[in-house]
């Protein structure tokens, strides 16, 4: 709540945009508490921030608990920072308990996670994880004009940290984003991969004419195209169900007349699966129906203009939470993330895996996102739990474990 | 060709917005053509212009042959021009021809009757039958706050005439706007009412959430609802053909982002048929659709926003217009108009008729206007006999007729 503070909306919401005065006020909070709790805060290029707690083996690679502090324009106060504070509340209960952890122990913040400001979404751990250059993702600019690598510079961001030492794990806990756990009464989610996402441009293009004079018989007109071809576009959902998702986001007529026939009907289409032969089979689905439909003369167009391959995280580290949510006697359950994570660029270069906890209503990138804290508290114990189960234990204290 | 060199377009449309300086400059050549043709010209003091052509009887009441000069923003060359030239070319031929008529002959020039600077459309006509006072008329404001008074001051564009006499008839030639008699092979279209028009505003709520973590069986999806009733209202058209007309101009998804299911479909609907009683029976049926619709949880509302009843022209100016067409020998055929005229307006106080003449490929409101110039003259020939079946004729001098 004291972090939901810096940048916080008169509804109750936080906007902290990458990069910005709040992000950076949010980041010394989180750095002045993390030295309190004994660690050294350092930078790397793309600004990412480690605070790190030394283990036995100062040599071992780390077992890093990552998440975001920037915010959606408008967004809540536990999307990915619920990530972040439940990392250093386990150094805080090691520090409390006198544990002592073989691996060294650290809390990352990734840079630009929400892609709210600057476009692609995930640019710190991308970077990180080698998806992305560097110089690429400090050049990305946001809709000013500005850079990432102008507002790293502006707000005292960036470090001199360059290409990373190798990890030994990393976990991220986070609210889930969905209703699923609120909807099965579960607090856990144990995650076990991403779903993965096709993004497509729809054009039907017609003839724009006017309402009046034009008889129906010889209009050509989208509208008309389109809304047989929505139904079967859903359809395809209905027929990889349950795991797919089919969501029409955009759609905008042109040129949006009262009293015009359109000349062209403009949509987007989300294809999510998290099996990757699926998903290609939706994908073929959706090419065919665009090129069999062909109604009252309308030129039907389709663009894939973005693949994000199925992810499955790590079996152990799967495992490792699966284990920690029984050992704290939490009602748990797999899932699939539908929506991207820093965890997912992880997962390229080091063992991954991801903590779910319920959000009310499933609402997030919302004002009114809201999680319990009784469920935070779980997550953090299971986070606790996961990361002491790889991070290996030398000294325990913790009485009644 | 020479009128639309006033405020062309690089496109070869027209750009000349009611009473701004290109309309003025329209209005001045116009003014000037009508002074060397011997008319005395007059203003309103809404800014319609008259042109006035003596008849032996000073005292009848004039006919009237009128249009507009104002454009669209990017609109093209002949919409309401091509009346108002037909007017002045009448009365140019009974000049050459030493023809006198009982009855004065008038060529009206309707202020702002795009609607496109001053909302409503047909303002001058409007404030000239009564159905606008002339402080409603002058006190319509365009985007930047200039008013409608405030710009016929600006450019000396109104004049001194209050209410206006008795008319003895309004005839207006005009492009068709719509394809039907360049599909009928017809040159004339005898105009015998306006189509009544309905506008509504539709909304189905659902409920925003995410693209990836949101199972379908979870949304409230409004796009999944807005498709099989997007077929269903253009069905109202089909149970009601040839005439009825359908139109979903407007769509709008809120808020319109691809990653998000949308918490909002809105829509406009743009019902017309030329019989009220099938009007009103189409929009029973809309609204019985949209209160048994029921998917998946959406709410659905729908308000009327405008109506304008269905105009039926006068049966002895039909007639007219039907003989003149006979006697010229020109391809005709009976047509109701799809749009909105100043006709509709001045049809309320005095005995009205329109001519059609077709347009290439049905298109206006566009830069790519066009029209045969044979046909632009068999329209004005058709004008003439009609207006003189009207005016009566004292000497006639034309060879051959």
């Amino acid at each position: 709540m004291a972090m939901a503070q810096i940048g916080a909306t008169p509804n109750g919401g936080v906007r902290r945009l990458a990069a910005s005065e709040a992000d950076k006020a949010g980041r010394d909070l989180f750095s002045s508490w993390c030295e309190e709790a004994g660690c050294a805060v350092t930078a790397d290029q793309i600004g990412n921030l480690f605070a790190r707690r030394e283990g036995r083996n100062k040599d071992a690679p780390p077992i890093v608990m990552g998440s975001h502090l920037d915010s959606q324009p408008t967004g809540g106060k536990f999307d990915g920072v619920y990530g972040v504070l439940a990392g250093l509340e386990v150094i805080r209960t090691l520090n409390d308990f006198h544990i002592e952890t073989a691996a060294p122990i650290e809390v990352a913040v990734w840079m630009n996670e929400e892609g709210a400001r600057f476009s692609p979404a995930m640019l710190g751990s991308g970077v990180f994880s080698g998806v992305f250059s560097l110089e690429y993702g400090l050049s990305r600019a946001d809709e000013s004009g500005v850079t990432l690598g102008d507002a790293l510079v502006r707000n005292n961001l960036a470090g001199q940290l360059h290409a990373r030492k190798t990890l030994g794990a990393h976990f991220e806990a986070h609210i889930e984003q969905g209703p699923v756990l609120e909807n099965e009464n579960k607090i856990i989610g144990v995650v076990t991969g991403v779903q993965g996402i096709k993004w497509f441009d729809a054009t039907i293009k017609g003839a724009e004419c006017h309402a009046g004079p034009t008889p129906m018989h010889l209009r050509i007109d989208p509208v008309q195209a389109v809304a047989p071809l929505l139904i079967k576009i859903f359809q395809l959902a209905e027929g990889n169900a349950p795991d797919a998702r089919v969501t029409i986001g955009e759609i905008r007529s042109h040129p949006n007349s009262r009293n015009t026939v359109p000349g062209k009907i403009t949509f987007s289409i989300d294809l999510r699966h998290p099996d990757s032969s699926v998903l290609a089979a939706m994908s073929r689905e959706l090419e065919m129906l665009i090129q069999t439909e062909s109604v009252a003369g309308c030129q039907f167009e389709l663009n894939e203009i973005w693949h994000s391959p199925p992810v499955s995280f790590d079996a152990e580290c799967i495992a490792a939470i699966r284990d920690a949510a029984e050992k704290t006697r939490q009602p748990y359950m797999e899932i699939v993330s539908g929506a991207g994570h820093d965890s997912v660029y992880l997962s390229r270069v080091t063992p991954t895996g991801m903590i779910f906890v319920p959000c009310k209503g499933g609402v997030s990138h919302n004002e009114a996102e809201s999680a319990d804290p009784d469920h935070l508290a779980a997550g953090c114990n299971v986070l606790l739990q996961a990361v002491l189960s790889r991070a290996g234990e030398y000294s325990a204290n913790i009485d009644g474990r």
